[in-house]
């Protein structure tokens, strides 16, 4: 099998795996107890909290372990506006948003919110420029995305970041989810209040994730109870699975320079050998896009068609963003990127890992190209 | 080691965890993908949801799986109130409601909704009388706990479910977490539309549960995005948890007329000899309670100290229920049940489980007898 579905989810790490069976089997105690079972689970999530702030680089009080990445753009997105609804009912986020970023913001209009939708330009880039013109005296939330996961264009995160810190009322929050491993960012220097980041998609667990939530910085908790995570997303704690991300998490970011490397020399040379057929567009753009999509569209193919061809194959690319796949809607990103309608229903997404190597180039791209001609010859 | 707090968390079935590294492993893919390795994905994710809703004897599409128990009840809880706000603000629950409950209640007063906290009796329980004077024109959510999770009390759930059936704006929650595996509950029969449980507490694995929502029941999700779990709970599904959830959830469904005689006949031996006791006082009724809990009060005795010195001698329980025992706040429900503070502050919870054995009840009558003689003399 060439897997190459990779923004959709990732295949675990044994190591990650193995951590989680070790500490569900043997520490299986209720952080909350006071026991000392219960203080052996405690000190698992405390130092599972302390190698996460200090692989992010950011405090120990500031890592918020979440269930993924939805729950955390919901958290950041929900909890933010809601606990600040005094200050402004206006919040501002772009087109291009993954839909646990989107959804979010539709609910909130539901709820007499008002929403700035701030538009990208043809290669799926936002302007800094627009994140300022939306901002108004109302505005409490800016929501922007790291990495776009459909077409990999990386968004000016740290200059919005610039921007945004001098509107003291405005809460910044960046969805991570596709920019971890791949595109470096610090948390920090890029002036973020909260930052969303999802285990799966790191080669880590599918159920795991964390919120970064600045010191400081209030939300309305989705999920309260128990006043576990600092009060700020309450439940009995998944410690196998916590322990499991910070593993996935510490390898992630030990081997990013090389694996970084890896993805970008086969992206690279994907492209080139791609670009030769004359039925393929390529919507990624060629600079500022993550090392690990490539999004092309085969003009007079239906995208699903050739999925399921190239599954015969046992090569695995995708449509369009792995939950929207489903609902057969045009892909949002290439739509706001302004192009046709059958240019977003013909394109699909290859997204590498540092899994992938040099020697499935020539297999994907023969198998692509092969099934391109037995397509064409089908629909003559 | 002698576990006895089993209400705070259990330890997994081997085959639970088993079935997690399996499918983490070997069927990674996403549910949402197109390709046949997410559809294997997918295939997972509807045998386990047959099988949960055929052991619950619900629909397919009333299962909806969450992070846990905590999730559950925020979701069910402010899910309904939100959504339904327009039809009235009142809302109905109990004194006795674990914090996962009464919080969200407490968030929804912030909100504008009026709340009536229903108080119990003596022994720790709720009059249905008492419910329906609560109902007002205004009413849209009753909430009620099935097995109290300090003291084992039985709610009269099913009483409530015939009451609230003539009131057709108001919508029924019964959180079932202490109750699966050990009360049986017939969710149809109770007319519930909204019923939580929790992996974790049937020797399933943290960060697993389900909300039941009936057919028709519309809700506000709390975690919105890419449409999965029928669009009432997004997020990349953690496909292994859920399949693991299933699991737990088959071995407490066939084995559990085995497995209450067995905590019945433990429970009952362990009361006897405990009664015995001069400055024990039972704070679990006799009638009408869980086979799983015991709860007692040792006068003269912090409770805090009785648990750490019976960790000593490898025995395990708790003050109250896990997720307050760090505040320090006295036992809720014992509170609501009228007794003293210092009552109160001096209970021990023990919560037993299938995985205990008649020939452990000397042992831990022995060290609880002599602990507390021990601490009188440290206290002389
Ligand atoms: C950019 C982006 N944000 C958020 C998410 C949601 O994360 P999760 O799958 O962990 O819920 C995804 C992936 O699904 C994503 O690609
Ligand atoms: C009665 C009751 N409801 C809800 C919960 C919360 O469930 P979870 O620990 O899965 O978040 C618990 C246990 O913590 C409980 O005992």
């Amino acid at each position: 099998m060439i897997y190459l579905d990779n923004s959709a989810t990732t295949k675990p790490y044994k190591e990650v795996v193995d951590s989680f069976v070790k500490v569900s089997s043997t520490y299986y105690g209720n952080p909350s107890s006071l026991h000392k079972f219960g203080v052996q689970a405690e000190n698992l999530l405390t130092y599972a909290r302390e190698q996460v702030s200090s692989l992010l680089q950011v405090q120990f009080n500031e890592v918020i372990f979440t269930s993924g990445g939805t729950e955390g753009n919901n958290l950041a997105i929900k909890g933010a506006a809601l606990q600040h609804q005094g200050r402004g009912k206006h919040i501002v986020t772009t087109t291009i948003e993954h839909d646990s970023v989107h959804e979010p913001f539709k609910q909130l209009e539901q709820l007499g919110f008002s929403v700035t939708y701030v538009p990208v330009n043809e290669n799926g880039f936002v302007e800094v420029a627009d994140i300022e013109k939306a901002i108004t005296n109302e505005t409490i939330l800016v929501s922007l995305i790291h990495v776009n996961n459909e077409v990999g264009a990386v968004q000016p995160v740290k200059e919005v970041g610039m921007l945004v810190k001098n509107y003291p009322k405005v809460i910044y929050h960046v969805d991570h989810v596709q920019g971890l491993g791949k595109v470096p960012l610090n948390i920090k220097d890029a002036h973020i209040d909260l930052c969303t980041i999802s285990g799966h998609k790191i080669h880590g667990l599918k159920g795991t994730g964390v919120l970064y939530i600045r010191d400081g910085v209030t939300l309305f908790p989705l999920v309260s109870g128990g006043s576990q995570e600092l009060q700020k997303r309450s439940g009995t704690e998944n410690v196998a699975g916590i322990v499991s991300f910070a593993k996935a998490l510490r390898l992630t970011v030990q081997n990013q320079a090389e694996h970084i490397k890896k993805m970008e020399r086969i992206k690279e040379k994907l492209i080139n050998r791609l670009v030769q057929h004359e039925r393929i567009v390529m919507n990624t753009a060629r600079m500022n896009t993550a090392p690990h999509i490539i999004n092309i569209t085969i003009r007079g193919m239906k995208a699903e068609v050739l999925v399921h061809s190239l599954e015969e194959k046992d090569i695995f690319v995708s449509t369009t963003s792995a939950c929207s796949s489903k609902t057969k809607k045009p892909s949002k990103t290439l739509m706001a990127m302004g192009r046709s309608m059958s240019d977003a229903n013909e394109a699909i997404r290859i997204s590498l890992s540092h899994l992938n190597n040099e020697d499935e180039l020539e297999i994907i791209v023969s198998a692509l190209f092969e099934t391109i001609d037995e397509l064409k010859k089908v629909m003559r």
